[in-house]
């Protein structure tokens, strides 16, 4: 977690008191890594975190769970446990991992998550204004909150996606092993290249490589010639690879709870005209946002500089809504690079930058790289060959 | 869709029409797969259904999405988008997938998801009374629907959990589909199973056959001796395997949306008296439920029977939350099988029956299956064998 920041968007906000209730925001107020709320987003799971001591959070979290705080341990002040689960306990336990669960199972505290969040609210000095995470709670539990307490508790996604805004050097590295992942399954993947695969068959083979490193797959959009003009172009066990198809990855997985997102585009053979002349285009986008990208720059501004360029170096009907975005906890962290979007760059920052051009009857040319805000610029995070790449 | 039994339930709640909002629900009622939604559950997607015209729904969903509806078609009465995103049209598309595509996204409808909701509802006869799934919609958008329709308006996702308690013969196909796949995995890396295999390259065997098979690996506890009394064990690169230690799975994934979630026990050499015999046990409270599975029984009553036929058959001080739970679109359907819950079974139903025993210093033993209630009993879903796997 970004401390520093995180105190001075709640000061900002005069908000004394934070709670996290999605899968993500939870991790990130306490290092908890959930189980069934990552499988069902309505387990309900809430860090506690007051202003002043944002470093001992009070974890509220189903005890049928709690083995993951033993495995994992969180950074917490204090766990608030609901709920029912049966373990048989051991006389003597000496294994460490084995001992916390023993020690964190043995109680046995009934209620539900909305008993335990209205207490623990309810035990807050009362004049503490609360920012309730709205995405992750129930809607139920949202009411019930709200209906006890009124105004001081207003809903605080917002809050939690600005403070995340700014990355930690941990976080940084994390989103870096994240993108050489998905560069490493593409490279399998163009490995795999031949007339003849379908784009099912290059996933599958790309989802292998992503789970040989350890990560997730999250989703694998592989688009051969034509179909790369759908977006989120599902792979095909029909479209099989020809002479002359341009190949469009756009990817992302999940690496230590981090999520990536990039894209290349290959060519079995030579590239048509068209296709080369359009990936020029494409990549000179990108390129001018790596060059004003940095501190202070707003990202409308780096937003009209990259469809201007890649207008200028050979679309000029191009248009997007957004040349980017945050990553993070999130595959889609904020800021977004789009029109409007007047937050100002600031190191640490990172974000998938891409210009991406979809044609029906043609197909699609995408790059999409991450990069990091730093004092004076940017810094990429991927490493691999950001040319349209030829397969003989 | 179960659409008799959706009209009898809205009809029983006098609910005139249902807003479907998670990706699940909103493929329930539409057959529409979104993409971002899957990614970033805020994505707001809306099925809004008449109970009087169930096979016509209304989809609010994102333009830059709607390549998904191109590709996979929906059952809709009417495609309404939000939003902006641009794809360059050809002058003449022959190509159906490509031409639907062009079609949908020639629209260039801009505005957003809260805007078209509270457009489409206030369209409505002003006598409808809506229920609103508050799951996937933003606190916000329900906070607007409920401000704008007052008591009109209320919470709908428990009404669309009653409808998909009751699966139609599709449905039962693809959680089959999903369970066969499981097996395999769990078959594949039982192959795997040597001394000094980590639990961690056990799991990439089995993310890797399940990915094999065309599915998404959704979770995989594969636990090893000890770490089986972890519920929720995540796979550990250093837990290597040795003689006599059981390998607990309790894993899932999902297969043409549909989730499973079985569990198999096994021993890498002879299993010591107390596996076995803690296994017989657990294996005798699930065959107990299969025996006492039918129309007409309440949940409670197989929570009881599963969990008295343990108690009896060797494990006398075993004590369990619940011995499974309806598998459909979510891991968790309803009805779950627990003290108190006074659903009765109905053909059609489908649940993953279980009588999982955890012990710290010892372990775990798991057997959990799919089952299919029928019109007189119950139907195993599952193939492979129950018994306690001993590799050689």
């Amino acid at each position: 977690m970004n401390t520093t920041r995180a105190q001075a968007v709640l000061a900002d906000a005069r908000v004394d008191v934070v709670v996290g209730t999605t899968y993500a925001n939870v991790f990130y107020l306490t290092g908890y890594v959930g189980f069934s709320q990552r499988l069902m987003p309505t387990t309900q799971v809430y860090a506690i975190a007051r202003a002043d001591r944002l470093d001992e959070p009070v974890l509220v979290a189903p005890i049928g769970d709690l083995d993951m705080h033993a495995q994992l341990p969180a950074r917490i002040g204090r766990l608030r446990s609901y709920g029912h689960f049966y373990v048989q306990l051991a006389s003597e336990e000496r294994d460490p991992e084995q001992r916390r669960y023993q020690e964190i199972v043995s109680a046995d505290p009934g209620g539900s998550a909305a008993e335990a969040l209205l207490e623990e609210l309810g035990a807050l000095p009362s004049s503490a204004r609360v920012a309730l995470d709205e995405r992750g709670v129930t809607a139920a539990v949202r009411d019930a909150v709200r209906a006890r307490f009124g105004e001081r508790v207003v809903d605080g996604a917002a809050l939690l996606d600005r403070v995340r805004m700014v990355k930690t050097p941990e976080e940084i590295r994390r989103l870096e092993a994240a993108a050489l992942v998905m560069e490493g399954s593409i490279a399998r993947a163009l490995e795999a290249a031949r007339e003849g695969i379908s784009e099912a068959e290059m996933a599958r083979v790309f989802d292998t490589s992503t789970i040989a490193a350890g990560s997730a797959p999250y989703f694998t959009v592989i688009a051969f010639g034509e179909r790369g003009a759908l977006p989120n172009t599902v792979p095909s066990a029909a479209r099989r690879l020809r002479r002359g198809d341009q190949i469009r990855f756009d990817v992302g997985c999940y690496t230590e709870m981090y999520a990536s997102d990039i894209s290349r585009t290959a060519v079995l053979g030579a590239p048509a005209p068209k296709v080369r002349g359009y990936y020029e285009a494409i990549l000179a986008g990108e390129q001018r946002m790596l060059e004003v990208m940095k501190p202070g720059v707003r990202a409308r501004e780096v937003f009209d500089a990259a469809v201007r360029a890649t207008q200028e170096a050979g679309i000029p009907h191009y248009r997007r809504h957004h040349v980017g975005h945050g990553v993070g906890l999130d595959v889609y962290d904020l800021p977004i690079i789009a029109p409007g979007s007047e937050t100002p760059l600031e190191p640490g920052m990172v974000f998938e930058i891409e210009t991406p051009y979809y044609e029906i009857g043609f197909g699609g040319v995408q790059v999409e790289d991450t990069v990091v805000i730093t004092e004076s610029g940017c810094r990429l995070l991927t490493r691999s060959s950001r040319e349209l790449a030829v397969i003989a």
